[in-house]
């Protein structure tokens, strides 16, 4: 599959047109297509919080990220494993892509343990995807890392346990995900130089036996998987060049670009400078994380075809609709809430002009009062909608790389 | 209209078959038939917790119930008018009963006057339509009755409200329900008989100010409105029956039963026969807030045709999937809790033979998982289930009914 870019039979890249570092592409899964440049929806817990995979589908859903740190503490990756994996489990016959765990081990068991960082759930009793607040250099001595692996505790038991690139890689076996990502060990903007050194050098080594572990283990759910290997180095240019080079060269199906992008939108322009350019053109590239509508079109224009992030399913849960709005400045922001007084009795659609199936059915009068009631519906219609939104966007960058006109879509989005 | 039963045009209620005190009917109204014995769904805030109106179609709901003193209180009856009612606003196109206040303001209105009886909802930020405690002779004192009206205070902020026959029935024509309720003074068992005598009196007086205030005004959004009494008297005999004599002599298109039924199901089913025999044959017939398996069938075969009821729904957001099940003493359970350890790994459907969007989509382990991660889809997959249950119960017993083996069919899931 050499002329497809990716290692694993079963998988291909197709880089259909390109623009610039912009690409437009097919990635190829066991389960299915996505059409990139993609938006991948997140479900922590093997479910997007509130929909349906059909649901997921009918707004235009292509493939979603699930947490191996969530899904190992709960239910178990056995339990994932017996049931005939995430795929069967949640009945999502899409691609999946799964994370190390890493990131989460780094966080949560970080700011659990020092009972700092405390959990702020959307509402209570929902589990968080992220910590909403980290100290993550108080939390790095509390969490024990090693060249071997990382001792953590649980964030909903305080229960003690071991990770390492082989428990990584065998976990995401168990839980089945079409694309899964090697063991990493994720810095902050916190993290010093030598500390983001040490730690990305630690993630070399973890990507060598990730890989190992990888082919010394085989598929459970009767087809492959393919693997991503993670660039870290914070937003150090010569530590983000260093891993590019190194990670890049590894047999390794797609590319994710990871940990932290420093403090500013131009800090994680520069690091995606530093980064993407070097990575094997045939093969898919995932930047995690980040999916607010700037940072999409500046990462598409240099070259990434994935992004994962949280942001548009939680601004839902917390009565953010997104859309593109002008606020009193002429700034583009891309957000309604719902809460707001003025919409008490407006009967409009949500965002006007919206095709998704909350904006074509309720008010903004109905929606504004589900979420003044804490009514459970609201989360939903929300979530349906900030969803079309993000595929619909992905769908308009693609047509427009392929019609010359992204910077005219860029223009129109984020102003001139 | 006087061989179908009902006295405003447009509406029509027609027995179709007798089998000793029940019956199997069609009750048609400006929004559709409904198919009787049925169950009504209860949507307290204007949304049957979780689900969207589709969803409410595809498990075969045909009715819905509101409550008038929670959408008074929010978003308000005028919002809801302005939207165009409550079909519009809630964008659900079939028939919509709503009750006359009357029960929230003596239960809601009290407890929190008190501060006793507070109200537990299902789960944090969850309003709950009913309170899980209550303590009424307290709180008869506190929410001031006279023969004019209630004055009570919002459970949501404590401000000051005063309800009316003449309110109850202004506020039902702005919210456009198909079928309204009286007001009524609802009494508890831990009302005594004189207090119980003089709450029925009230109501009666109540009944003919409704009557008059519900024809010195025009239904608001297009389409007639049916208007239903309500017989009270506690769970005493004589006052059942007087209560009965009085109410059933009104010129109401059907008639509820409602107040204190007692303290057991045999208490309830007495009040039954002191009751439904004297209400007009031809009219509709509605018992408030009942809806165990048990109690449904005790109700149909004393010749109830309706009953909305919160415990199917509620019962789904704490896990609760309703079914036919034996326990260890072969008495028959209705319900199986979803949290239960020995589902963590259960690959059956919830309920085997099952046919609704859940069962017939998801296994045991994991909606087990949702509910222990709290995770949103949970509610809405049990609610679904829970209502299909409600509906294809009613179905049976229509069919039973119809087929003479209603005997046969209440054996089969109460037990000889």
């Amino acid at each position: 599959m050499g002329d497809t870019g990716m290692e694993t039979p079963g998988f291909a890249f197709r880089v259909l047109h390109r623009h610039g570092h912009a690409r437009v592409g097919r990635l190829t899964t066991p389960h299915g297509d996505v059409e990139t440049p993609a938006f991948v929806a997140v479900g922590t817990q093997a479910t997007v919080k509130s929909l349906t995979p059909d649901d997921l589908v009918e707004v235009g859903t292509e493939i979603i990220f699930a947490n191996t740190y969530h899904l190992y503490l709960r239910p178990g990756a056995d339990v994932v494993a017996e049931l005939g994996g995430l795929h069967e489990f949640m009945q999502w016959h899409r691609p999946i892509m799964t994370d190390s765990g890493g990131f989460q081990v780094f966080s949560l068991g970080a700011s659990i343990e020092q009972g700092v960082g405390k959990i702020a759930p959307i509402f209570p009793g929902e589990t968080p995807e992220i910590p909403t607040r980290r100290k993550p250099t108080e939390g790095r001595s509390l969490v024990e890392v090693t060249d071997e692996g990382v001792r953590f505790r649980s964030h909903l038991d305080g229960s003690r346990h071991w990770f390492t690139p082989e428990v990584a890689i065998r976990v995401q076996r168990q839980l089945g995900a079409d694309i899964i990502l090697a063991f990493d060990e994720c810095t902050s903007p916190l993290h010093d130089y030598e500390y983001t050194r040490q730690a990305m050098e630690r993630t070399h080594r973890w990507a060598l036996r990730s890989l190992e572990a990888f082919h010394a283990t085989r598929p459970q759910h009767g087809y492959p998987q393919a693997l991503y290997g993670i660039v870290q180095g914070g937003a150090y240019e010569d530590l983000r060049r260093r891993s590019t080079r190194f990670i890049a060269e590894l047999p390794f199906d797609g590319f994710a670009v990871g940990g932290s992008l420093g403090r500013t939108k131009a800090d994680m322009w520069r690091v995606l400078e530093w980064t993407v350019p070097d990575l094997p053109p045939d093969k898919p590239r995932h930047l995690l994380g980040i999916g607010e509508v700037p940072d999409i079109f500046a990462a598409v224009e240099r070259g990434v075809d994935t992004f994962d992030c949280v942001a548009p399913t939680r601004m839902a849960r917390n009565a953010g609709l997104l859309a593109r709005t002008l606020d009193g400045e002429r700034l583009p922001r891309f957000r309604i809430n719902m809460r707001n007084a003025r919409f008490r009795r407006d009967p409009r659609p949500p965002v006007e002009g919206c095709a998704c199936p909350t904006c074509r059915t309720y008010s903004r009068a109905y929606l504004h009062h589900l979420f003044r009631a804490n009514e459970l519906l609201a989360y939903r219609l929300a979530t349906l909608h900030n969803l079309f939104f993000m595929n619909r966007l992905m769908a308009d960058i693609r047509a427009a790389l392929q019609e010359g006109t992204f910077e005219a879509l860029k223009a129109h989005w984020l102003g001139p």
